[in-house]
């Protein structure tokens, strides 16, 4: 009937302006049934699970077969690490298996079958699921004994295509490739020249004692290009050249040649060309995310002119406000976003939109919410008016930075004298009695400065919440250690009670105290500029941060299964690291959480395994190099911007740019 | 007389023009004799003297005392270095002085007594001189046996006084001052809060076993500073957490969060922040430049119109040809250029000129010359000129560059094999066989080119004399070889005869193949776009490089003079390199001439001495962290520009500013 037809528009329209406000596309079935599914697989729920199940899977590495999650990370101490029975971690991941299972059909269902043929995402998500579940079953068939586990390398794909962002800006990424590929084939050529060079240098003479460098670093091919491949890291700088400088200084030519050309220009073209790159992706990227929205916008309206037959001009449709007042009422969005449109609607007269005046209302959507901080209070008093105006004033704040200052240099002057002392010599009264003193003065200014500002407004402020949490917690550390172990008095080092030792908790209250101290940094002008810009950058990042997660849990996953079982307990830990071979035990042994300090491992020394050489390399191309030229362009871009902007003050055009960058990461 | 004043107008638009040209200041005297003193004090003679004798006094630093300039760099072999007995250096350097006591009369002189109370520039370079001259007679009376010379490190100032361009290069660092100094403390701020917390958290316990982080990286307050500023140049990255995280996992939470802070924030916050200051700069400095053009060109104008009153109107000052064609004969400057000028001056019908066209006649000098390549000759045969297509062809190109890989190829081979051989081993036959017969080839390929493109053409093209030279320069090579040791035969080893021995010869014949194969970058499209970047960099980075050696230079004599008689032979040199207060003695005997590499001594070990630590991290400060990101700042400048023309294609405002940054640096 017409009703139903009517409640079908509506029903369009709302899921049409929820696509625009969430960027989605509006390329999916629109039937009744579908648009119920639809919002329920988007609805928070649905999400949360969705990505409860990603971080189940990705954290299973953590406590699977040769996991080396302990406390301490010695190969010679650490007890052996849990191993789950067969079939625990299993049915987790069946589980999670058959959400993504779920996942998988209700998105190909939604996006219609012509769609779904073009969507290479979906196709991967299907392969992939079709591969880990018929894993799955070999791991099973044989009792988990099986070595070769290919559905934990696959892992992170699911976190992959579960995020529009990173799906984005992989896509850009893989749109540098090539000029970065010609790059690092710059880079070859300029390897392997300098290597040939280097052989034709440094052969083996007649005399033992003169041809060391040859000895050590240019003995064949691979031990020449390893040479001149961690002198491009820089990590062997100065030893590499040692022998050849020794015998004639002329040699150190060769290297600072190469050094300047691989190191100082190639490397640094790379910067340059990510970076170039990068601006224009981020432009187009912001462009495509903003056409999203006006289709999404666009298509509710025609959905909505639908609805009914205007009496007036035919040429021109129309919408009703009735209309698009329910449909507000049904979508979800932000709710300020709501209560604007609503009035703006109610403050235009006319009965019916026309498609220009449709999309203006919906520009609400693009800004940004302005925070007002809630009014101070205001007493009668002249007495605590005056209250009020001294410690509202900024000096107080700035007297609490200057005693925060002074609390830093104390514990400071204690550490130092205390530095070379016994833990049986050391007396915590000092530190003791003057933490106790400074705590008492935090508490104050906190309690003064609710009572200048109010609670509310004293809360508005990101800076007194730090504050204030920092104080209260110090309080409360301070009481129970008097509780525990007395007031402080001289000679104040009683034995260990409780949960903490005296000194531990003496150390923990100084940490916190030199955490607070960052308080200062909305004071200083720079800074706060420089903070600020760190703290949009890390907004900005998540979608970097998520690729990144990408690589090192499948890079992490490679080590264990190439490495596994090459940990042998060798004499002194720090020296063994130093040891050609056992630099892979030793990597593999700590890969699994901190993947990313085992690059190092490639810069100290000569590794012998050429399979482990090939494995850091890539390792090092990958997360080294690319990645951190991609954070120098994100970092380069977003300064930059905010710079200008301090500098020439707000235009509208910059007021654009800075929603459109925003928009982009979201 | 009429015809005196008519003589020094003349004379005055010459020198304005040539100021004009040089982008020199109009700001000094006009009269006649100064005129004189003026354009003998900017001829090439006289500055070429002065140059020299900067270049002179530089140099003097490498046969003066306590000088290193040996062949070998290792304490325990080397000889004695040659000491100049006391006197000589001296008299050299007086003339020096006396050269630089002239040039500063000079140049206060014609700028005048008002303008020379404005420049600091000269009044510092006479302190520096007077400054000089009181040390050198000091020196003198002591017989050249005082510890400490002043003079010395001043020298490098008489270098930066003299050019103009290395003065605004650093003018520009010097406005960028107060912004880095913003993040350096922002660094030193993350620095000591770490530190403190480090301190906190890696205090000493009462199990000696587990405090090892303590004993080694956090002892007190000096050794926790440099544990934590030596992360920060990554060169202890993992050194430095093993034994905490060797402790429990977590620890390594505070390295991380130290790193991603300091090294992958501020450090290239820095990089942005210099890159962001340097980009207005560049465009300020163009204009300043070609506004000193504009007003050298008018102030000509003006001095030419005053010269006869034209019988015109009387508000509208003219210039006759006649009196520019008369400048333009007298005034030195680029023949290409004054012929264009003439060439649209006799174009011009008009016998005044206005300012205007005044101006734009002169605008033949911001133009680039277009090179063009002579023609090819014309041969009757038809024969001839069918080689002539087959050896003109980009493919006959194409082909040279498949035999020169190959070449490498086969040398990269023979080299591979003959890796692990002992020299006596060794046969030399293939490779002087193979090389024998491309070397032929090479030189028929040259032969060939030469046929088909004629001589001059030929010549004309960078790449075709690269290839010529070395392709001679193998001939002579090879031709010398086979008149010593003889045609190739299996086993040709022959002992040592003339200059060098035959192994000796093949090597430098194969690094000159290798370095031939260069040929191959103009062919590769990216290649070439990047080399000529570079190459255009370099041109761009003279003025760097001058600040460079100016800060090298005060930096090696400082060093020197601090870590005098501090080189102590000691057992083996590649192992002393590691130990504490050696590396400061192997750092100042090898500080003289390659400053640069030894800053990874501070990167690798712990130095001891508290002065060298300091003027090791001032070293680090300038050279590596402030230069490295001025150098980046300047190649994403030049790379991003030159990228977005090669995109766009060129546009009017692109040629501007191609030459404006090129005028900028020249």
């Amino acid at each position: 009937g017409a009703g139903a037809d009517n409640d079908l528009y509506i029903n369009q329209a709302v899921v049409f302006i929820e696509d625009a406000i969430q960027y989605r596309s509006i390329n999916h079935r629109v039937d009744s049934k579908s648009l119920w599914l639809y919002r329920w697989y988007y609805s928070r729920t649905c999400q949360w699970i969705l990505s409860l199940t990603i971080t189940i899977i990705l954290a299973l590495a953590f406590v699977e077969e040769p996991s080396s999650l302990t406390v301490t990370s010695d190969v010679r101490y650490r007890l052996p690490a849990w191993n789950p029975p067969c079939g625990l971690t299993e049915s987790v991941e069946l589980l999670c298996f058959l959400v993504f299972l779920v996942d998988v059909s209700v998105k190909s269902y939604l996006i219609g079958w012509k769609e779904f043929w073009k969507n290479t995402w979906l196709m991967a998500y299907i392969l992939t699921l079709t591969v880990s579940l018929a894993d799955w079953i070999v791991s099973l068939s044989f009792s988990c004994t099986e070595s070769l586990r290919i559905r934990r390398i696959l892992r992170p794909f699911f976190l992959l295509q579960n995020s529009s962002m990173m799906k984005k800006t992989l896509k850009s990424i893989n749109s540098t490739l090539p000029e970065m590929a010609s790059v690092v084939l710059l880079l070859a050529v300029h390897l392997s020249l300098f290597t040939m060079f280097a052989m034709l240098l440094f052969a083996r003479t007649k005399d033992n004692q003169q041809d060391k460098e040859w000895v050590v670093y240019f003995r064949n091919l691979p031990d020449s290009l390893t040479s001149l491949l961690v002198l491009l890291t820089t990590a062997n700088n100065p030893d590499v050249m040692i022998p050849a400088y020794s015998k004639n200084r002329a040699y150190s030519i060769f290297f600072i040649l190469f050094t300047v050309l691989g190191n100082l220009f190639l490397m640094n073209l790379l910067t340059a060309i990510i970076y170039n790159q990068f601006r224009g992706y981020l432009l187009k990227s912001v462009q495509s995310s903003l056409f999203r929205r006006r289709l999404g916008i666009r298509a509710a309206f025609e959905v909505l002119s639908a609805l009914k037959e205007t009496p007036g001009s035919a040429q021109q449709s129309c919408v009703s406000t009735g209309a698009l007042q329910q449909v507000l009422q049904k979508a979800e969005m932000d709710s300020r976003c709501k209560q604007a449109i609503l009035r703006s609607l109610k403050m235009c007269s006319c009965d019916q939109l026309s498609a220009a005046q449709f999309q203006k209302l919906f520009e609400e959507l693009d800004k940004e919410s302005i925070k007002q901080h809630p009014p101070s209070p205001e007493y009668q008093s002249h007495f605590m008016q005056k209250l009020q105006f001294a410690f509202g004033h900024p000096y107080f704040g700035y007297l609490g930075n200057v005693v925060a200052l002074a609390n830093i240099i104390s514990i400071c002057v204690v550490l130092v004298m205390d530095a070379d002392k016994q833990p049986s010599e050391r007396d915590d009264f000092f530190l003791g009695a003057i933490n106790c003193f400074f705590i008492l003065y935090y508490l104050l200014e906190m309690l003064l400065k609710i009572l200048a500002m109010g609670l509310r407004r004293y809360l508005s402020y990101p800076s007194n919440r730090f504050d204030g949490l920092l104080t209260v917690i110090l309080l409360i550390l301070e009481i129970s250690t008097f509780a525990v172990y007395g007031f402080p008095h001289p000679g104040w080092r009683p034995e260990f009670m409780g949960l903490l030792s005296l000194w531990d908790m003496v150390r923990l209250v100084n940490m916190l105290i030199v955490f607070r101290f960052l308080r200062i940094i909305p004071n200083m002008k720079f800074m706060a500029l420089v903070v600020t810009t760190l703290l949009d950058l890390v907004k900005n990042l998540r979608a970097f941060a998520g690729i990144l997660v990408v690589v090192f849990y499948a890079f992490a996953i490679t080590g264990i299964m190439l490495f596994k079982g090459a940990v042998v307990p060798l004499g002194n830990t720090s020296c063994f690291i130093f040891q050609g071979k056992n630099v892979i035990s030793w990597c593999s042994a700590h890969f699994q959480a901190e993947g990313i300090y085992c690059l190092l491992c490639l810069l100290s020394v000569n590794l012998i395994c050429r399979w482990a050489k090939i494995y850091f390399v890539a390792w090092w191309l990958i997360s080294s190099v690319i990645w951190v030229n991609l954070f120098v362009a994100l970092l380069l871009e977003n300064f930059i911007h905010k710079w200008d902007r301090r500098c020439h003050r707000e235009s509208l055009s910059d007021i654009e740019y800075q929603r459109t960058v925003e928009l982009m990461f979201r």
